[in-house]
């Protein structure tokens, strides 16, 4: 048998732990599996003393992940420490630049700094994996970096944050408010204690990044993401979907467009019978849509210690399989030179169906400033539900469902509605995502 | 950029031409992402004068699929001749026995010969790729053989036969027989003019067998796979099924119990709320639970020219982008030398729950009878239903759900309601299959 894949493990945080512990149980079968050992030599945290319930008698310990990573007694850098600190950049620049393999869970990073990892990778012809960044546990890095090759892909749109379904899917089963849902979800591990970076959408937008360079071959742009959270999504606009066919959801999307790429995240319409309505709690999702396959969907655990040790246990066992310098793996699918910038389409030009509720005073003439506002703006309207979903004498709520129309032609009309004076509060509209 | 690949094409049917034309617009982007080109240098099939509708001018014919197999003009041989013909199997070995790597999309010569041919390409160490043999497009071998790598799979169970799913979709929206939904498939090209081998269960069971031997890294073994078409589901099954809750699907099954390994493929009662039960139409969908994930759900198309030749694609882009003889690829996920018998576990030992329908005599103690028989073979009862499903002032049916008991009892018991004579008809049982 070849001699052990030598690791060396960035970061002992529950990721880190569980992959230790997985590769030590497993390590006769994985051994097997791959012709030749995995073994972890080397590991850095922060704090050495801390108990971690795990042996590190036989590991080297290094204070600095960067020393580490640069080190020559190591074949793989796995880079569990997370964020886009600086001191992770610097490790996973170094790691690279010696010329070891790099592992990474790290989507923040790589969103920012990825292509420059990629070129610098297949410059040396080391591998530069994430299965871990994007949906956990779900191997969708691989299939759409590998699998599809042949593939054309015209659309993405996934479930990319489990604590943003958990909430969305509570708010719906238990009626209760988003705020209750959240300190559920804190109290439960779901959510951080700071949780805006996950309800922010701001995770799910890092994710999106990364499987959109995939999809259509394009630099990685985070910036043009257009994000919205999941905070402002109240029981009405909860319970009004629901009467309509919809669930609610928060989608991660990428289409090609005739005005260019569009990368969008935010609160999204999806109908009730998808597949993709189905995908409850924590569960992360991810429908692909290409020229040969249709559409495929994978779904799993997007997230937790296990899941994502086992992302980075196939990353580990690809790496162990290859013989180095033998493989040409080109990081982001296309050889990261040669990817180029995408043209951004506008979220104002975006296409589509929307979800409009009005909370306005119940007064006469306002259902027909309402309806004029919406041609006036060439907004014709599929549905219109009026009902008390609000206990009040003197407020309703309006619900339109138009036909396809453009954001800006939406803005327009609940800008001139709200000049009207008949809004009781702000106006909501949520995108419907056409899904057969 | 690396010397092209270059690859013969055996079989020359929708899915060969579909490789063919597919490869050939995207000649560019595919040697982009492999490092190569991937050059169709040859081909065989059967008559060298039918039209095709593509240019076969430059690429040279070979008369004999064996001859090309052994050629050194390729490097891969593309086996797309289909079924478990001698001529095939010789190919498929001389091809191996060259040191050329084999992608093929048969599932009936691997399910006989997988594990022999698996030997032989380790020996080489040359790729053979099957990922179009099981779900079409959906790149479920990969993940299986690569993705969860470090994992510990329980069971696995899919939609594996498109026609059948078909079928079971149209019996259940159209309230259509058996009969009439297999000639409306087979006008629309879903199923074969001879559909046995798709509604007898025999083309999910080969799929099966190939994907129990990843899940469990034991040797392909065909012959221990419980096989029961759909052709006996009734319209009262269905609409009784839909009353309790359940879809009816075809699966495939492979698990773990105490006593073995079960591989079954019957029809199966899966919860109306649970993914399996939306997989609707021609689309194939699998579920791999596991230690580390819990569980995934891959669905997508699993047949077509243009899916299996994305599987196709697939596969050789892996073999393009690796540089020979540096690739550890055991092909069926462990060394295949390295594989074991397993234990079969018997049918009559299956544990679970059960839908039984009975049509009875409507009389006195025909009821009791039936309940008496249940208890003295220790079958408990989850729900008694009976409804008049068929129009009859004489004949009443009787639907019972069990709770989880075995086979045996099921069988013992009802051998006994019919020896008492109260049956009008056989008496029917449909295995629940237990999903979350």
């Amino acid at each position: 048998m070849a001699e052990a894949l030598k690791v060396g493990i960035g970061g002992l945080g529950t990721v880190g732990t569980s992959v230790i512990r997985i590769l030590r149980e497993k390590a006769n079968s994985l051994a097997c599996h791959c012709g030749r050992p995995i073994k972890i030599v080397a590991v850095s945290a922060r704090d050495k003393d801390r108990n971690r319930g795990i042996d590190l008698s036989d590991v080297k310990w290094f204070d600095s992940p960067v020393e580490m990573a640069a080190s020559d007694e190591i074949d793989v850098f796995v880079e569990l420490i997370g964020g886009e600190l600086d001191i992770v950049y610097t490790a996973v620049k170094k790691a690279l630049e010696v010329g070891h393999h790099v592992v990474t869970a790290n989507k923040a990073l790589l969103a920012r700094y990825g292509v420059e990892f990629a070129i610098s990778a297949e410059k040396k012809g080391v591998f530069l994996n994430f299965e871990a960044a994007v949906a956990g546990g779900i191997p969708v890095i691989k299939a759409m970096r590998e699998s599809l090759s042949g593939n054309h892909i015209s659309r993405i749109y996934g479930i990319l944050n489990g604590t943003c379904n958990y909430i969305l899917t509570r708010m719906l089963t238990e009626g209760l408010s988003f705020k209750d849902c959240l300190i559920d979800a804190q109290r439960r591990g779901y959510a951080e204690a700071d949780p805006t970076f996950d309800i922010g959408g701001n995770d799910t937008a890092h994710k999106l990044a990364l499987l959109t360079s995939l999809a259509f071959g394009t630099t990685i742009s985070l910036d043009d993401v257009y994000v919205e959270g999941i905070s402002n999504i109240s029981q009405i606009d909860i319970r009004a979907a629901d009467e309509l066919g919809y669930r609610i959801k928060l989608l991660g999307v990428a289409l090609k467009t005739d005005s260019g790429i569009e990368q969008r995240v935010h609160p999204t319409m999806v109908p009730t019978s998808s597949m993709i309505a189905q995908i409850h709690g924590v569960t992360n999702a991810l429908s692909i849509q290409s020229d040969l396959l249709g559409e495929l969907l994978f779904s799993g655990p997007g997230a937790g210690g296990a899941a994502t040790a086992s992302a980075v246990i196939g990353d580990l066992a690809d790496i162990a399989k290859a013989r180095p310098g033998f493989q040409y793996a080109p990081v982001l699918g296309s050889p990261a030179l040669g990817l180029t910038p995408h043209k951004k389409a506008r979220i104002s030009h975006h296409a589509g169906g929307y979800f409009i509720r009005l909370n306005v005073h119940d007064r006469a003439g306002v259902f027909a400033a309402v309806a004029r506002h919406m041609a006036d703006n060439d907004i014709s309207l599929e549905s219109i539900v009026q009902r008390p979903f609000v206990e009040s004498q003197i407020v309703k709520t309006i619900i339109l469902i138009t036909h396809e129309t453009t954001e800006v032609n939406v803005q327009q009309a609940l800008a001139a509605i709200e000049k009207d004076g008949h809004l009781v509060a702000k106006s909501q509209f949520i995108r419907i995502e056409p899904i057969a």
